[in-house]
């Protein structure tokens, strides 16, 4: 089979250019006579390839040279967690806002750390908006304030990066980190696990802005402290070599292609495509999102009749468009159109969709 | 070049077979259309590939049904924080072994969570050896043992599991797990970086008790709880797939090569033969470790005159022998001969420290 047109939400499509490369240097990066995954980390070859990588970095997203850049493993879960070791007292507050799926998660990992408080949630309306930051309940002692930037799974997407006065903005950016210009500044502290539009699983991505790493935080380990992993530069142990290699190869890829502003202006284009497919059926399809809010990377969908959604996977899955099932807690189809993903294939997905209701409606 | 003879300590040399089959499949694994490392954790693919991956590992380290496997992310480091927060009460007494640089990592690590006590060190003697088990200051009531089982730096490995009463014995076998057999169920829990016998780096192996998950430790966020991360099966959050792949790549490997039996014959006869030249060198080179505790798996050893260090590093490499500088707490050299270096490189290796002291002596 050929390669297919792959909308899966995480681990997601990666650029084929990234996948070629990585498949040629195997065996043997660069004439060294080994993998790059054979590798020491403190051997010159990959301390090269890591610094580079945190460069190009640092140019495509934009990052002020006051903000530190790690990478680490545990995914953005384990982020969820070690933000508030390393920035809340014990017990000290922290402010969530709640816009999904991932939300929840959020808090919920701090639970044992902080006093976690919901100052805002869209639960209620099924997280079918992002609560109107003129109504959050901010707290003026919360060690900060944390948003989830885009919500994988119920496809909402802050548009503008809420005003939340002095307490710094946390914010989990995995699945919409690189997709369009970021004013890093605004925030004290991003986070993003790689897998969707930074390149492959297995690393995460944390941007802090390096005062706030002079809080003294939590009792923890050593390695659960960022200050330890900053001055270990990232190998504090044994750090995910290939997945840094890999968002490396990923980096330079979208570097290449036009950097954040080709993306958002292809982003767009893509989610404009899909969105009006949907909108434009006559109920076929139909999405549940305040327009406003509607995300460019996570574009939840449901047939009319659920009865066809079984037809709909075997079909389309059949045309070559992969992993297009919703996520259990709402059901129907999702299509995530990352980065990686091309116009062709969001291109394809609604060549089919339009197909699929005009034989089933 | 073509592959060299890699001695590095890990991230390690892989066999060939594993890297030529990931290869094959880096744009399009089994013809799905994708590669493995953009499918979804949770598709029935890679769903397939972790338990294929947990079966073989079972078979090939011989894992009672009463253990439960952990396939996690944070290398070994982070398990050695995570022992202490899911299985001793805040501030519980828990005894270390240490015989080296890791067993002094893994103490650093749990302080902020137990009265951590040192019931024996070699640091005395410049972790040359192992503390006689006879003068182990063990507590009755510490949460666990620790022992490292194999020193990576310093060289030394127990060569028997140390009777601890009833306390269950806890041990980091990142670079000894699989080389050998291992009774399993003398231990309460062992933990293991893949990046040295397993596999890959970016993934670690967790082998417990069931039975002492019931413990209730101390509180943690979800994402560091065994408990929470068994029950998801591995996959709490979105797991290193990748690098699961690799390593059950890798356990296939070693089934089909013949199992630890077959590994445990080659890795006496490789650190045979590397041992030999050593001391048969007329004190050309040195290993100083007691004879009884030398590590099969990391052999440091220094030339009788350390200006010569730059030739022998420069010399081997060109003859194609990669990665034998040792680490800078020791100096000197170190050849690292896991189970995927065959036999034909370590001969390589003494033929290259013949050919060497002939001509420096």
């Amino acid at each position: 089979m050929s390669r297919a047109f792959n909308f899966s939400p995480g681990p997601a499509m990666l650029p084929e250019p990234v996948l070629r490369q990585a498949q040629a240097e195997m065996l043997d990066w660069h004439g060294v006579g080994a993998s790059i995954v054979e590798l020491s980390h403190r051997g010159p070859e990959f301390i090269g390839v890591a610094a580079e990588a945190e460069a190009d970095l640092r140019k495509l997203v934009g990052i002020p040279d006051d903000y530190a850049v790690l990478f680490l493993q545990g995914g953005a879960t384990a982020q969820q967690a070690l933000v508030a070791l390393n920035f809340a007292e014990p017990g000290q507050a922290a402010d969530y806002v709640i816009s999904g799926h991932w939300g929840k998660t959020a808090i919920k990992q701090v639970k044992p750390y902080v006093d976690a408080r919901i100052a805002a949630t869209s639960e209620a309306d099924g997280f079918r908006n992002i609560p109107d930051p003129s109504t959050w309940r901010l707290s003026d002692d919360a060690a900060y304030v944390h948003i989830t930037a885009n919500e994988t799974i119920h496809g909402v997407e802050f548009r503008d990066t809420p005003k939340v006065g002095t307490v710094p903005l946390f914010a989990d950016f995995s699945s919409s980190i690189a997709s369009e210009p970021l004013d890093v500044s605004k925030y004290g502290l991003i986070y993003a696990g790689a897998q969707k539009n930074l390149g492959p699983v297995g690393i995460a991505v944390v941007i802090v802005r390096r005062e706030l790493l002079e809080r003294a935080g939590q009792p923890r380990a050593d390695i659960f402290d960022y200050r330890s992993h900053l001055k270990g530069e990232s190998m504090l142990n044994t750090p995910p070599t290939w997945n840094w290699y890999l968002a490396g190869l990923t980096f330079k890829w979208m570097l290449a292609e036009g950097g954040v502003q080709e993306f958002a202006r292809r982003n767009a284009q893509k989610s404009k495509m899909l969105y009006a497919a949907i909108d434009g059926s006559g109920g076929f399809y139909r999405n549940e999102v305040d327009p406003a809010v509607r995300s460019r990377m996570n574009v939840p969908f449901f047939l009319y009749d659920e009865a066809l959604d079984k037809a709909f996977l075997k079909e389309s899955a059949a045309a070559g468009l992969m992993a297009l099932k919703g996520h259990r807690a709402l059901g129907g189809m999702r299509a995530s159109i990352y980065n990686a993903m091309p116009v062709e294939g969001v291109q394809a997905l609604v060549d089919f969709m339009r197909d699929f209701r005009e034989r089933h409606g």
